[in-house]
């Protein structure tokens, strides 16, 4: 029944392997055939319409296509399932603009693991209606006019609010009652969010934010063609508000502080969006979509809502699951009714973030078991599979992303990324982008500690040995390292390291390990018992393996488990802006998870302590780093 | 089957007659016998707990009792079907803070006509729940805590906002984690509109609005109970704009001009609402519902939604069903979230107004044809049954409510309702609550002109008759008649009645009498045929009937057939605030309704210059007038 034919698609020229039974627009996109479906597939868009040339399809009944188009051979993609061999001739309305709309791209080429076997189906489409004009005789209102069209489409009571139809009259009549509506997937039918007159459904774009303690990352997605047409990056802009969650959330209970931080937030998603719409040339107006992955804090501070009771006893959220918000009522410069979703939390310390990066990275249809660390200002892990997972957060603190750190900055053009110090002593480092040193990042610092440390130059406490090397001098914060003179740097002055950072980074890397250690404990697992350790977080690409088992932020087991994933939280969210299914997928995933928490458990603060040197009190835990500083000479306080 | 039996009240101690079958709820009712019931007796709120002493009873499966209150003979009021004698304990919990909540006073004794049989069931309702606390086994958040609760209680997936998100941390926290929700019954569901600390069910109120294009009339209702608090009503703010809808749809034109007529009328609204609630004690934060009814023009100006096509051909309103939108997009200084209902309207010219009034005075259900009259700014008529109804709306202009007259006024105190001359040819004035003139409402102007022109001194054609009496002089507009001499009035000067209203009365008069003619000819009828003539406006109980027909205002048939039910929209709106059954009957209406456009329609025009003259050119349709004309020698100038 099943066998191998082919289809060819015309104007493009392009054939497909294919079998009996596939659908016609999965056949056409695993080919990089562009065919427009705004609404995903679901059949009720009615633009990937294709003529069939030759050969013979099945076509699922109820289409919306008129006799007319049908007796003439005319198909809707997402609804023909192939027979035979084909040649199909994709009509010039259901052309995409762009014929790179290739599922392949929707995950980046360093981006290791993903989700699969997704249908493309975002939670917002376009749909385009040619309204009968309205006449002395049949006078009913324009929206009366547009329930009547919408109803010949299977669409029945949409919901609409007041910003809806306060553009309608106007868009109707712009074009001769011609428009093209922005609909939003809800669980009880569709909600209409824009009306714009004309055809305009080549122009649906949404946003991927991932909004971390320290940094928010930004994506602006082509939701047509599902690919990335710009990212980028900024600082928190409530960092002037406190390092991590806890100060944030005290902040927040002083006069106008929760209005403060919510402005703050937003202001730095406003900046984000705004560049990334301009570098891709997309106006901010088209955007239709805003997903947000962040943690639980983060996500009520964006909202506004009173974030107190996350940090008192027994630290409540006030919902896991957010309702749907708009752009307006939070202040995001998009249009008011914008919706912004926002992927599902599990507790008040295991927020949308990392349940959006088990989303994203698929780890959710795995069966077998895993560790995933997210490493971030607020750490947090997750140990299981696609059957059951067990969660744990740890407060590490801004340093890995480059708070706290005299020099530190996000990995961005000009940051540190890498150091090395050579056979005679001198340092060697390596920057992003290549470009002149501006500051380092948390994967530069790791990088900087761990050949310290392998140098002898910085001891298992964290201290410095002045006499190991003469780029240690006395600073204003005691002792620092010169990692690069001002003359070769891009800001004019020293770039250190003091012993002050390091003492940061310790903290930070022993609150990662201690929890790994808890976690696992808790579930009667070790390290062994792992099939991969997936590492995200916002080092990207630039961490070294190496370096992190030096220090102690990583385990020292085979190095073939370690996966690095990179955001695996924006990816979440980018992946969930593409398909339903990954919405849904977000929601089964905060319901499978059970929080441990960690700050009133009484092993993890033993494992914290032990945790506080490099790599660990307990050498035995990491036997090729022993070695390691044996062999470069460094001294050994244990 | 259905054998008369008693059901017997306590602690109340009151008896009420009832058959076999009947529902327990309906029949405490029909005693006045209060029993709590805030859902309006769906069986979702479990507030009308009782506990059956004696007798049997048969409960409806599936009910939100615990099994405990079961087996001790608790039920739920609403859910529970009479068998035999009873003897019923309503207990504390659901006993109504008072026994006033009987059916018969949500219409006042004015109203002599009302629509019958519809469920006390409000679009609002006021839901208690104690939440189990959190604790550190079970720290989810208080949503979904919340939404657990509420699934027990039959309510799965509300939908709610983000201000109630906000409201909520602090609401669960105020009183141990007992709470009172507000509920709106939205077509796929629930909507939480609003949350708050303790049990807060005995305060639920809402407010009706009848908006004119002259003048705005609330009342402030009890939810609970079915009853009307207080009554307010002001000049429609957009005065200053001009004095019908025409003229304020072109100011709408103008730079914010629609926001300057948004704001306007919401203004008025938010002093009639604060008056009120003032009066009543009431605190405009327990206001959980506004219903409004008023003409297309109105609801589009209220809303800002872009009114200039109601008045191009072909006069295409945005939407006849106006969505729910909530008081604080509008500005209404209530709850933001507090829904905003519209009643639906039909055409550009024939609006939810006159739809509520249809609804309120049970037309919809009569199986016998009448004519209804709406007279305001913008007069309305409709002629039918339940069976069909066919509308015709002719711009009246202000004059009835007062506009466009020297020292015309809304009838409240101190409006001169009725004026006759005595056998000494001296004026007789009575005022609205008898207090000192301080001008002349709708009513009273037909009053007097009626009794100037019955006494000859003002002729057919609204010419003063300077001879005929010493009250007539020159004023700065022409010939006028004086009503009341300023020492005598609460204004301190001349009220006077000139020539130039009379004209506008006129004008006014003739537009709705030429659209009953021309209304009535389309559906092949005339005066005879019609078993009713109804008619409702803003003169309440103060119109004499003989007035209205010497003027020509209304057809001089029998007497008999008149019925005089006041402000019917504001009925509408208050009954439809009460019953979700007559929200759906406004639907239902709007739909049957076929609306004739008469602005370019030739006999309509025909028809009012043939009514330009009192009481018509064509005297043959006034045989009673003409008759009491000759008797007291007045001019007839055909």
């Amino acid at each position: 029944m099943n066998k191998p034919i082919t289809v060819r698609f015309e104007p493009q020229g392009i054939s497909a392997p294919a079998h009996e039974g596939d659908n016609l627009l999965e056949i056409a996109r695993s080919v990089g055939v562009g065919i427009a479906a705004s609404c995903g597939g679901d059949g009720v868009c009615g633009t990937c319409r294709v003529s069939i040339k030759k050969g013979d399809v099945e076509t699922s009944p109820g289409s919306i296509l008129c006799n007319e188009d049908v007796a003439n051979g005319v198909r809707l993609a997402c609804q023909t399932r192939i027979l035979t061999d084909l040649i199909v001739y994709v009509l010039p309305e259901a052309q995409a603009p762009a014929s790179s709309g290739h599922l392949r791209s929707l995950v980046t080429r360093e981006e290791v693991m993903a989700a699969s076997g997704w249908r493309f189906a975002p939670p917002v489409f376009k749909l385009f209606i040619a309204l009968p004009p309205p006449n002395l005789r049949d006078n009913s209102s324009d929206l009366t006019r547009l329930a009547r069209a919408l109803e010949s489409h299977g669409i029945e009571n949409p919901s609409i609010a007041l910003a809806f139809l306060k553009k309608l009259p106007g868009a109707v009549r712009e074009c001769n009652w011609k428009i093209t509506l922005t609909a939003l997937k809800e669980q009880h039918g569709l909600r209409l969010i824009d009306v714009e007159g004309g055809d305009t459904r080549d122009r649906n774009y949404g946003i991927a934010f991932d909004i971390g303690t320290t940094g928010i990352r930004g994506e602006l997605l082509d939701l047509n063609e599902g690919k990335v047409l710009a990212q980028g990056v900024e600082y928190n802009g409530q960092r002037a508000y406190g390092d991590d969650v806890i100060s944030r959330i005290n902040y927040s209970g002083k006069r106008d502080g929760l209005t403060q931080l919510q402005r703050a937030v937003v202001s730095t998603m406003n900046k984000i969006a705004s560049d990334m719409a301009s570098r891709a040339s997309v106006n901010t107006s088209q955007i239709a979509h805003v997903m947000v992955a962040a943690n639980t804090t983060m996500v009520q501070l964006m909202t506004g809502v009173e974030p107190k009771y996350l940090r008192l006893e027994p630290y409540v959220p006030t919902a896991s699951v957010f309702p749907v918000v708009s752009a307006g009522e939070i202040g995001l410069d998009l249009g008011y009714d914008v919706p912004v979703s926002t992927i599902p939390s599990v507790a008040s310390y295991i927020g949308g973030d990392i349940v959006s990066g088990l989303v994203g990275t698929g780890i959710f249809q795995r069966s077998d078991t895993v560790l995933y660390i997210d490493i971030g200002t607020n750490g947090e892990i997750v140990v299981g599979n696609r059957e059951w997972m067990v969660s744990a957060s740890c407060s590490a603190g801004p340093a890995f992303e480059g708070g706290g750190i005299r020099h530190g900055m996000l990995a961005t053009a000009g940051a540190i990324e890498s150091f090395r110090i050579g056979a005679d002593g001198s340092p060697n480092i390596t920057t992003i982008g290549g470009d002149k040193p501006r500051g380092i990042c948390g994967a530069g610092l790791i990088s900087a500690i761990s050949a310290l440390y392998l140098n002898g130059i910085i001891n298992q406490r964290g201290k410095f040995n002045i006499e190991a090397s003469k780029h240690v001098r006395d600073g204003e914060d005691g002792p620092e390292y010169l990692l690069v003179q001002a003359g070769e740097t891009s800001i004019g002055k020293d770039i250190v390291l003091t012993e002050i950072d390091v003492e940061n980074l310790i903290r930070a890397k022993g609150a990662m390990y201690a929890g790994y250690q808890t976690l696992l404990a808790s579930v009667d697992l070790t390290f062994d018992g792992l099939v991969n350790v997936i590492v995200a977080g916002t080092f990207g690409s630039h961490l070294d393996i190496e370096d992190a088992i030096t220090i102690g932020l990583l385990p020292d087991i085979d190095r073939g488990k370690f996966v690095f994933v990179g955001n695996g939280s924006l990816l979440g969210a980018r992946l969930s802006s593409f398909s339903t299914e990954l919405i849904e997928a977000g929601r089964k995933v905060a319901g499978l998870i059970t929080n441990i928490e960690l700050s009133e458990n009484v092993s993890f603060m033993e494992n914290y302590t032990a945790s506080m040197f490099l790599p660990h009190t307990d050498a035995s835990l990491f036997p090729s780093v022993s070695h390691g500083v044996i062999k470069s000479g460094g001294t050994q306080s244990t």
